[in-house]
């Protein structure tokens, strides 16, 4: 269904259309694959620091939250914080302004190559989710099948239909690889941006305005 | 003075086309004036709850940039972090949507009666919420006078232009209060919400779509 899929399996290397103009890895010979980024995490932080430099989108990851305990007050020197634990987050870690839509997204990873678990997600993140997307933002989220090393940006309503089937009679818990291929969009690896999923996210913004 | 501030010059009591139906203190007799918000910080993460309970916006205070240096793995136990230091934030505390545009501000406190200092932000809390204004984004700041107990809603147009004439010769380094007060919008104290910044926030909805 999606523009992006051309030749998949075949690869990644169909969808240049993209117009990425650094996604030319046939080049970059020295390009590793296998350590093309240090995590999903760290790309997506670039590629959000590569769109804030283009000024094209002002995206952030939340900080981790943590629960300080503890904090000692040493003098001449910062306050430092000697017992602390990291707490679940109540939304999801990405958002920020694009084109005047508020955008919110998770990112997840697997290395299961049929399928992808939905106890990857909290309850709250996708209540969130559902929230957000109510009052109008654009939500979704970026999906790494690691071992095959393709990203997937998989919009909130096929999420949501999965999620919610999981609670039925025999529902499944977990979104089988071929139904996330099918129904969303591949999101080629590039060098600047990295993961360029505003791409992607233009084509929802088209069908949300036309 | 009174927090209740009846007889405040030009008096909160005027703004009632506010339309808080939830402002009449008078009402209220066991509602202790000095202890009704723990800090401003406290204050706005309630009035964002209340907001998100009653499903009129999805707006969330970001975590405390914390950075972790040591973590402890005990067995049977949670992750326990033994040092860590607080990191500055290099956006605004507060983000989320509301009637699909993207929000995002920052609350700011100041016990001087007869001006706001510039050295309360720093540069790029400035600078984030130029370029989020920029992308289309309703950016503004909560400005507590705690000594006078009057909350203001900022409008960004207001703030950069401020922001940037301290840079120019004999600039102030801080925004008179009177100013505040002529150009920008007071916030009523209410019970629930208890700061109903987004009646304000209508209003700037209502210029910029007009």
């Amino acid at each position: 269904m999606s523009p992006l899929k051309i030749n998949y399996p075949k690869g990644q290397r169909s969808h240049h259309h993209l117009n990425n103009p650094s996604n030319n890895q046939k080049k970059q010979p020295s390009l590793n694959y296998s350590n093309r980024g240090m995590s999903l995490e760290a790309d997506i932080n670039t590629t959000n620091e590569q769109y804030l430099a283009k000024n094209l989108a002002i995206i952030h990851k939340k900080p981790t939250p943590i629960q300080v305990v503890k904090v000692d007050y040493p003098r001449r020197a910062a306050a430092k914080i000697t017992e602390a634990y990291y707490r679940s987050s109540s939304t999801t870690d990405y958002n920020g302004v694009y084109k005047g839509y508020y955008l919110d997204f998770e990112a997840k990873e697997t290395k299961n190559k049929t399928s992808f678990p939905l106890s990857n997600f909290h309850k709250h993140q996708i209540e969130h989710m559902k929230a957000s997307s109510e009052h109008g933002g654009i939500c979704f989220t970026i999906i790494l099948f690691s071992t095959l090393d393709e990203h997937y940006l998989v919009r909130s309503d096929f999420l949501f239909k999965w999620w919610d089937q999981q609670f039925e009679q025999d529902g499944r818990k977990s979104i089988p690889y071929a139904e996330i291929k099918k129904d969303n969009y591949i999101i080629p690896y590039g060098f600047n941006p990295r993961i360029p999923y505003l791409e992607v996210v233009n084509q929802l913004i088209d069908e949300k305005t036309t």
